[in-house]
């Protein structure tokens, strides 16, 4: 049996776009990964007629469950609890236990913070996080916030609703003990079994793909049992295929038309990312970055993992010309010869990194990434890339990438990943 | 007079978690800057039941204008366009001069991108995209689908409607466009005048402002007038204040309240953020940095800033001990004895930055993200700085960071950019 759920997330600054949600994606994806479908996430903003408005519509979308975020902080715009309790018809009261326990995590934290005296309204804002609705089981704080999880009512009317607190890494810490609330757990005994399998390519157009799922559509029997997404971001086109188990056979015909049609353009079918794949080729091997218009991109997404330690030995931002001189070994007249966006600097660059790092592979990037510095030779988005490996030619590249400065920059941190993974192919 | 809109971002990729919508908070932000109130955003996937739900409940929260995004594609799972015309009652008919413009962008994209031979399903693709709903203004293409705008219907049942595409350059190169359709326009004559303004703290806890807040709601007339949001990122606490231009008073009376209370914690009132106001300070210097837990972050987030060029000479991002010696000179005893995370590492990282890339200021890090490299003296989360300046004494500072790798990396990252900032103030 499907079971669907919905997600709210709250929060005027989420609303107004001055903060990147991440509860709504990560609940998701937890959810998704459960085998729960999930319908509806929506934003809104800390106005209890907005939310109340959003709650109804869910509940009017035959859901198993409600998982919402933020607004359960002490200041007067955390509205979540309250707006809920009064929809479910619940009376509020105060858990004096939770406000003891509440009253001492902000004391430790105040500490470390800033110097407010002990008073009255902080003391008022703690004695708000602790009203429980009636009925409701709370979950213990992992900030100051605890959670409160609130069974479906008996009429079907309303789904069972879990309220989680802002904060990423709380609400993340706050998960397992929310799945195991009595309310979220008697929502999960009856979901079905549900897969979700990802194909990743690199230069691929969505245009091209889109063709072959239609000859799919056409040519593979049982094509409507598989619910496929495709989206195209930083130069890879993922495709993700949700099915029940017994459509395996299907979504495997699918993998093989797609590998026919595609296969250069396809570089994961097992779920793993360009990340991924780099960092298990480098096994036993060194690395370094020399970094020009990435700026230390390449190095901060490979030192992202962790474990990294073990083959990252470090990198040269070299952003201005002496510092490709100083610290990479790359002659000035070379560089007043080629230009810093040329192949010939971006292999010394490379090879400088080589030698000043002790390391096996280095990959660099000399690039105009705007919004100045174009010419009509070199325009906006041209990036120059090199891989050196120790004992082999050193191979380079030059990318003519779209957009404005953020989008050249990461489409050619992605664009490195992808030559490291070209260059540490086992065969070669 | 208030006009209020929402906004619909379509995609299961979205919905799933799988990618991060930046349209969503983009086109919000870009309204509330024209003076419009957002009061829903809503995500849903490529379902035409679940986006005709969407559409009919914001069709009845007294909206002005509502937004989607997405779905504009030429695959079957992309139905905005057909899902919204049958909605609003609108024949769809093919636009052949729009045909045609799509089909050359087409061409010139796969030339550059893959090989699938040109087929009828990829005209199909292409057809798809060039249908547009009768009545309805469409908007060209900037990347291969075109927008649509949708007058509110006479009865007022039904808002007027901006249909966007999902990818994010191709959906911010059209707003201008979209703005001047005759649809939004007619919608944009009617807003009032509003003004929303920002105040940034760092180290100042929640806990403490939200009691700030309450003694304003006793203290300063009018302060119901002002809505006011709280947002803790990274460390930094933004408080953002929208009212009508009549309460500009009232606000002023708060930003002094609040500078009284906080003022050693508060590091801006103008809007600026901690990025702004380092590049302002670094005007005529020269800045390095040398990174170790960081990996390349605070060089990555410097180099951010078009115009960067003028003042980042270069990192080096010393992961390994070794390049710790090799390329900023920590000598390998010094790292035997007080070990790698310590400020006198951290220190000596940042001399040999100053040295190594003749630079006025540097900023270091060495610290343990984790999950891994934790022990009992120096647990994960303790990291250490050191700001070296020339002809003045290295300041070092050692900070235990909460939360995951992902986390203890970007506090850190934030960190820095408060410390250079400090080093900066032009009265030390």
């Amino acid at each position: 049996m499907t079971v669907r759920a919905s997600v709210v997330v709250t929060g005027t600054e989420v609303l107004a776009g001055r903060v990147t949600d991440r509860n709504g994606p990560w609940v998701a994806q937890q959810l998704l990964e459960l085998g729960v479908d999930v319908a509806h996430i929506t934003i809104c903003g800390d106005r209890p007629d907005d939310l109340t408005a959003q709650l109804r519509f869910l509940a009017d979308q035959r859901l198993d469950l409600i998982v919402t975020t933020g607004g359960l902080g002490p200041t007067a715009d955390d509205l979540t609890v309250a707006t809920v309790a009064a929809l479910y018809g619940r009376e509020l009261s105060l858990d004096v236990q939770l406000e003891k326990q509440i009253s001492e995590i902000v004391e430790r934290w105040r500490s470390r913070m800033s110097s407010a005296v002990d008073s009255e309204p902080l003391k008022a804002g703690i004695r708000k996080q602790a009203m429980v609705p009636e009925g409701a089981q709370s979950i213990s704080p992992t900030g100051t916030a605890p959670g409160v999880a609130i069974a479906a009512t008996e009429s079907g009317m309303l789904p069972a609703i879990l309220i989680l607190p802002g904060p990423p890494r709380e609400l993340q810490a706050m998960w397992p003990q929310a799945l195991d609330s009595a309310p979220v757990a008697q929502v999960l005994t009856r979901r079905a079994q549900i897969r979700q399998d990802t194909i990743r390519g690199y230069r691929l157009s969505e245009a091209d793909l889109a063709a072959t799922l239609r000859t799919a559509e056409d040519e593979i029997h049982g094509f409507e049992h598989l619910e496929i997404t495709t989206c195209l971001s930083l130069g890879e086109l993922e495709m993700v295929t949700r099915y029940e188990k017994t459509a395996a056979p299907t979504y495997f015909d699918l993998v093989d038309l797609i590998q026919k049609h595609h296969g250069a353009h396809v570089f994961s079918t097992d779920g793993s990312t360009i990340d991924d794949i780099v960092a298990d080729r480098l096994s036993g091997r060194r690395i370094a970055t020399a970094e020009s218009c990435t700026g230390g991109m390449i190095a901060a997404r490979l030192t992202d993992r962790s474990g990294s330690s073990a083959y990252v030995i470090g990198a040269v931002v070299s952003y201005a010309n002496e510092a490709k001189t100083g610290l990479l070994d790359v002659p000035a007249d070379t560089i007043e010869q080629h230009g810093a966006v040329s192949e010939t600097v971006a292999a010394l660059m490379a090879e400088g990194a080589i030698e000043r790092l002790g390391v096996d592979i280095a990959v660099s990037t000399s690039g105009v990434a705007g919004p100045g510095g174009g010419t009509e030779l070199k325009p906006v988005g041209t990036v120059c890339f090199a891989i050196a490996v120790v004992d082999r030619p050193t191979v380079t590249r030059t990318l003519h990438l779209p957009g404005d400065r953020a989008s050249v920059r990461a489409l050619s941190t992605t664009a490195a990943m992808h030559m490291l993974a070209d260059a540490l192919t086992p065969d070669r």
